[in-house]
């Protein structure tokens, strides 16, 4: 049994410290980290990208099944996905959290040692932040700073007419852990004596979990000269972001069922839900993959990429968004999002 | 009365849409703001600074006696003084919002309204964020960047044997605000009829809920080629900030209680509740004034403002963080804080 220290034993400047006293800066850019009025970052001519997330206990995660690790280590994730879907690579966080006296000071060790390990992951330095306590529950406010060429950097708003829709890696998996999860919860309080049945179920578990950032797209895009024209990441579901790029690039869409990509793992777990995968990879969410679109004369350099797929294009702003399913009909696609599956899965 | 729309109503994104619709950037450096996965700036070759602070209703702000509007004011300036305690100039700021159903559209327009105001009065572009429910209470996170000229930064760790110790402004009268505002809310409470007595007491009141960041002293620095060896703003009291000096720079302190600067207001506040001005000055907190160190030879310099005042110097670290009262009398000086005042008032 690991001994609970009680956080006000430390104070809040003793918890900072403690939590902090080991960080080495890794990036040049870090002029200086914690333990100031703020940080000061050199970007040495590079712009600065900056985006924030507030991830709320019993709205955003259940810590009945995630391990603190996995959510520090998660937290930072989400973040550093929308600076690479910025096409820019990510440099530093800040990272402030609202803690209840529920939590001692091992447990907000297991947190920070996720937090570290993305950190260490995508090369990025924890520069600064803030605790403070909480009434009810945990609260996660993430800000991540980045850096990009000037003119580099990749909004939502530029798709053209013809463009091709493109996605990494494959959907629908994040969405299929959580029903697996919520599942295992609900017959654990009806009786506890049972313990969780997730057997195979690793992979889908494991992308809602522990996702991560796709990197490797990024690099990908700047060691063959790639440049989407729009670009942003799958965070309330593929039905839900495609849309916004329709909307502040003043175009439609078409996307193909068929070429939608659904890992083998996610579909068996669909099936055991009696579920459609292909409407968990539309509102599902939390998948933290890139989409974006691409000029039709950059298809070739595309197809050496395994992880990614090309899954429709975009149309004049009139025809609206559509979608083709595999049996050849066409129905428009509305954004439902997480949210409503949540509230009907299944 | 004012029509209440539920933010139901709205959606999420369309909420973020009605409460950052009217944003007109202002500064040069924001290259990108709302609206894609993150915000892009360009620092032109200055370093970037970087603060966040996370406030959460019942522990930060009480929303009995705190209109919205002084609530989104203050949470911006809070983080723009710790960019000016950097000796930095304040350029965006990202916000993330944590809201309850008990809110309407119309009270988030209230708040929006007090952070443009404190926008617009600071020159600072709101450039990003995130809104989430929360299960209770309002929290916010607000996260500010800066610029600055390569090295000319000041931390709180360079200070130097000998120096001047200066603060601005005047302190402790938040605190004694704080005071008159928990007592008319105990006596409302007790008898709902009564109505709140805050006359004569605009001062200290004003300055717990509309707090202003010391813009003109860092204009002042500039003016003056005055560079301060060390500096941060006084949020926990002066005690617990010098103290902060005094570690980090590893050094002693003298403070002279007679050069503390205390307005007349808070003095005749203080005498109400039968408590030493002084005693909320060292441990009261939230005044957010400038707290720096100087070296001897840029006295003269500083005579000219008098807004700021020299209240103490800096000793070797074998002498402690002292303070010597009015009487004559040497104590050390400890970090007892807004929390401890808090818990003992008077």
């Amino acid at each position: 049994m690991i001994e609970q220290t009680e956080i006000s034993s430390l104070g809040e400047f003793g918890l900072i410290e403690h939590l902090t006293q080991n960080i080495e800066l890794q990036n040049a850019s870090s002029v200086l980290g914690v333990g100031d009025d703020a940080a000061v970052i050199d970007h040495f001519g590079k712009q600065t990208v900056i985006t924030t997330d507030l991830l709320i206990e019993g709205v955003h995660f259940d810590l009945m099944y995630t391990p603190m690790k996995h959510l520090g280590y998660k937290s930072v994730v989400v973040n550093l996905s929308d600076i690479y879907a910025m096409n820019a690579t990510p440099t530093q966080i800040v990272v402030s959290l609202g803690i209840s006296n529920r939590f001692s000071v091992e447990v907000l060790d297991e947190f920070y040692e996720g937090i570290y390990a993305a950190c260490e992951k995508y090369n990025v330095d924890l520069v600064g932040g803030d605790t403070a306590a909480s009434q009810k529950g945990f609260i996660i406010s993430v800000t991540a700073i980045g850096e990009v060429t000037p003119d580099k950097f990749v909004k939502r708003s530029t798709a053209h007419q013809g463009d091709l829709i493109c996605v990494s890696g494959d959907l629908g998996a994040a969405y299929l852990g959580l029903l697996f999860l919520e599942r295992e919860k609900k017959i654990y309080l009806e009786n506890p004596a049972i313990q969780p049945d997730l057997e195979g179920e690793s992979y889908v578990v494991g992308r809602l979990l522990k996702p991560e950032a796709k990197k490797e797209i990024i690099e990908f895009f700047e060691t063959h000269q790639i440049m989407p024209t729009a670009m942003m990441d799958i965070s309330d579901g593929l039905s839900s972001d495609i849309l916004h790029i329709c909307k502040q690039s003043n175009l439609g869409c078409v996307l193909y069922e068929e070429k939608i990509p659904v890992a083998e793992e996610t579909k068996k777990a669909a099936f055991k839900f009696e579920i459609d995968p292909t409407a968990c990879a539309l509102s599902g969410g939390e998948d933290y993959e890139l989409l974006f679109t691409i000029q039709q004369t950059d298809y070739e350099k595309l197809t050496i990429n395994k992880d990614i797929s090309v899954i429709g294009y975009m149309t004049e702003p009139e025809k609206g968004a559509q979608i083709v399913t595999k049996g050849e009909n066409k129905y428009p696609i509305t954004a439902q999002g997480w949210n409503h599956l949540r509230k009907n899965p299944g």
